[in-house]
């Protein structure tokens, strides 16, 4: 087997035939903001036989589509940070009511910025937390107590993320656990332009520094929270991407028919595996991002922080 | 009571009347090297009696001096690096004689990087520990594995330095940690230009960021071996030494040689609370630095992180 | 003669007896906005004597005060980026006005973040042009041709500013300069609080890194507006003040009288002298910040160039 | 026609048939370093037959490629930095040789440090500047004096790179421009394992950030050396490599053999083409970069700032 392709739950599911067809134990729903704009989804997996058609953990995927965050419109970004908000507000209410959180106002939340701070696609979560106004150390009013924290990448610290978090979790007790972190998509086209918020946490390969150790509810003790924004394509999904092209180009001349058929005949899975083979040990780990990648995660570190703020601190 | 002025013990040891002269329950040792022309000095409180007088814990300070640490001489830092490898190595033979930490080879040290990375003069820390190479997620075959973390300060995470660390600890069982931090000393002179090492860990309002909670083996559970540089210089002690010169300059004027008098009469520790009155509220926690601190602590990063290498990896 | 004490024509002109009564050649107005309770002083030095006086070259100096700027509240940001706005507006009407910049709509506009990125309070110019959008190298229909540049300071470049700045007007022909600086007050309830706003341009020894030559029509050729905030207070104003409260405290002692009497007779000039000729000569380039100086940059970064972006592109 | 695929000549001349077999106008030296095992390529484009093969000016190129490069060693890094120093020295006399500096001592040097100082593997310019001891702003003895510039990207100062340094040239006139830049290489082997330097400046569609305007004797009226070091591989060469990798694969089916004959009778040149127009448009400014790209960088701005002191400031 190999690496999951997509962080994006949406993009797992548009790769099934028909263009995302009906999968068995797997729900979409679609809307939008006639305002905004903004395309909303939901992917939700309801069973172990859509986990695995999937091949991501049970749960609900929320992504936020804008082709306009890719800008730098202040307004625009305000809108999206409100949506978040929103869809925060009522995950924390859904764990609420599965009794996985405690129902009291007064919530302690531990915010998380995952990924290298040093590695421009991979500095998103560490950016959202630079922007975060923590509160735990005041005696404040507000109902919500924030702390957070930048654990660094296991090539600086020699330690799993998992190991860090569980002993912060012991010593510090929180509520709920959110983590920010830059993600890998499928398609270039993703790059800056979505939002993914998931109740299912963080898992092993994922994210741009591709995690080993699960971040959720059965490894920390305490429910998780993911947001995250696609920041890389992986750099096979980008040769497979041409590949198919060519594939379909070539079968437009006769002589060639029967390569297009031989591929044709190979599953997404088997092109992929092809690929894989033949690419270069060391490629798996490389990653493809656009030139001014800086910008486009400095800007989504605000819609996201400002998300964080206006879902616990509305009165601030 | 007020804050320690310095986190030198060599400092505190000076301000002693007769130029840092005898002191009960303290000892000085020291020496140079004649070829690198670095002063070192042992200061050992020894005893409560000794640790009441300077305002420190029981233990031992060991500070390496060199004007020219202050310039960019590469090889005049590798010295630097050996001499700090050669009494961090004497150090962790103590600990270990003392029963204090494991008499195997086999060890696991955690390095933590103290202070704020966003501040210049207090990201000394941090800065060491992008130089480090930790090995605990590889299968190498060095005898020590280091891991490492930069905790933030609790503006930015809402957490005592000490909960974060007892977690971590608590999670991955080091033997030793080794703490780097920023420190304020008393005389702009030492700014750069002095390296401190301690086996009594970090304590209450020591650090440019002021620590709240001490890191020691009482609070930790584990040894704890601080390195640290002044970076900056309180803010009060800056206006204490001109005051100082100030009533030297007016006891030669006739008329005021009451107010040298008056002056005189008072201990240091009355003429500083006296200043500490006079100064804004705000004031306490102002610190002075000077304007090229970065080079300084770019530096002073190397020399460091190079001094834990060599101690713990000779062979690389 | 010594350095000029402050960066702030506001806190020059309150040094003058009678807490900043008349001075010839100097106007003062003040007013207020009711509803944001950003306080506005406008410091007019109207000729050469004026300019003797002040230690300080002719020209507008307006100053907005807040105490809430200290505060991460954005909606405020909001309103003194506004009130910057129509400040810069007015002054560039102003030099349209006396025809020091040609009179139309279709201006090329040079911002410049003076100061040294690596030093946090140094860092302000550096983020304010990291904020901006500059649109020189697009076609686009704006009326204004924005470009930027971070020069750096002469320890890492080796140039003057101003060298550096000469030849890029010269290659690219602006109308009008608006460097972006980091200031020295004179008193610490002014950092992170106040916004200056010049038509005089930077002159040598303003700026946190004491910038040795000037910035201005005169040595540029193009007008220049100056935008400042201080984040630093000169470690000499910090003794002297401390001192001037230790005299009138001693004062009240009887014995002491004379003291105070010998200090009072000194004007405050002479008095300053005095302490500088104390204070160690490297003394006179420290500087004292507060600890979260990082965040009063970051968000005052922003409050600024977005009072930048308000001014020249209103449609945005 | 489309962009260069890599900015390495030695890259360039390994794809010609024969495995960079001759080519007219090209010379080809290779030697290595039995010690240090520096692999040592000179590649000299002697004509503008050779320039119109090799897409690349006439000039040399001169290659140090070592594997250790990639690892941490910091004795090997400084052997590096002793023959890159060679080099520079070499060059730097030819070029006075050949008229196109003066020949004294007494020289005047400007290092400019190219790419986005927030992306990182565009970093590596500013970062190497960052590590340069500049000396014009002090009277030295030394013979070279030394300034350098961080002059930033397009999109940051919406000005022509070129344009900033024209301007700085004029008005400081140094004798001789070193530009260091992040490069784009053709195979991911190459990526923090070679340094280029060469005689002929910078070319558009050169760099990571790809330049617009050359930066050359032509353009800037003084001589430029060029110091590169390949971050990123253009995601189009990579997507090139497995499709050939790919056609290998296939011919090796019977039943398509004949689209291995299709691409096989494609030119290196109409493959690469059909693969351009197959992507998508967004797609050519993509770039891949390993995970582990800010050590990368970090190393080697080390290995080259002390290579350029090496050269100019042998007694420091």
């Amino acid at each position: 087997m190999f690496e999951i392709r997509t962080d994006l739950a949406v993009e797992e599911k548009e790769s099934f035939p028909g263009d995302g067809g009906e999968v068995t134990g797997v729900t979409l729903r679609e809307w939008s903001r006639a305002f905004s704009k903004i395309k909303m989804t939901e992917v939700a997996i309801l069973d172990e036989q859509g986990a695995r058609a999937m091949g991501k953990p049970k749960g609900t995927y929320i992504t936020m589509e804008a082709k306009a965050l890719a800008k730098g419109d202040e307004d625009y970004h305000r809108e999206v940070s409100g949506e978040l908000s929103s869809q925060l507000k009522r995950m924390v209410k859904e764990l609420k009511k599965q009794g996985k959180m405690p129902d009291r106002k007064e919530l302690h939340v531990l915010a998380v910025g995952l990924g290298n701070p040093s590695v421009t696609p991979d500095a998103l979560g560490p950016k959202v937390l630079g922007n975060l106004r923590v509160n735990r150390n005041m005696a404040e009013e507000d109902s919500v107590v924030l702390s957070g924290i930048v654990p660094g990448v296991m090539a600086q610290t020699g330690m799993e993320t998992a190991e860090i978090l569980k002993g912060i979790i012991h010593e510090t007790g929180p509520d709920l656990l959110i983590a920010v972190d830059a993600l890998a998509a499928r398609s270039i086209r993703r790059l800056g332009t979505t939002i993914q918020l998931t109740d299912t946490g963080i898992h092993p390969g994922s994210g741009v520094g591709n995690h080993r150790h699960s971040l959720t509810m059965d490894s920390l003790g305490i429910p998780v929270l993911a947001i995250g924004v696609p920041t890389v394509v992986g750099a096979a999904a980008i040769v497979h991407d041409t590949i198919s092209a060519l594939t379909g180009t070539l079968a437009s001349y006769s002589q060639t028919h029967e390569m297009g058929d031989f591929l044709e005949r190979l599953s997404p899975d088997e092109q992929y595996q092809l690929i894989c083979e033949l690419l270069e040990p060391e490629f798996g780990s490389l990653y493809v991002t656009p030139p001014d990648i800086d910008q486009t995660v400095k800007q989504l570190s605000f819609t996201i922080s400002e998300g964080i703020h206006m879902a616990f601190f509305p009165a601030r």
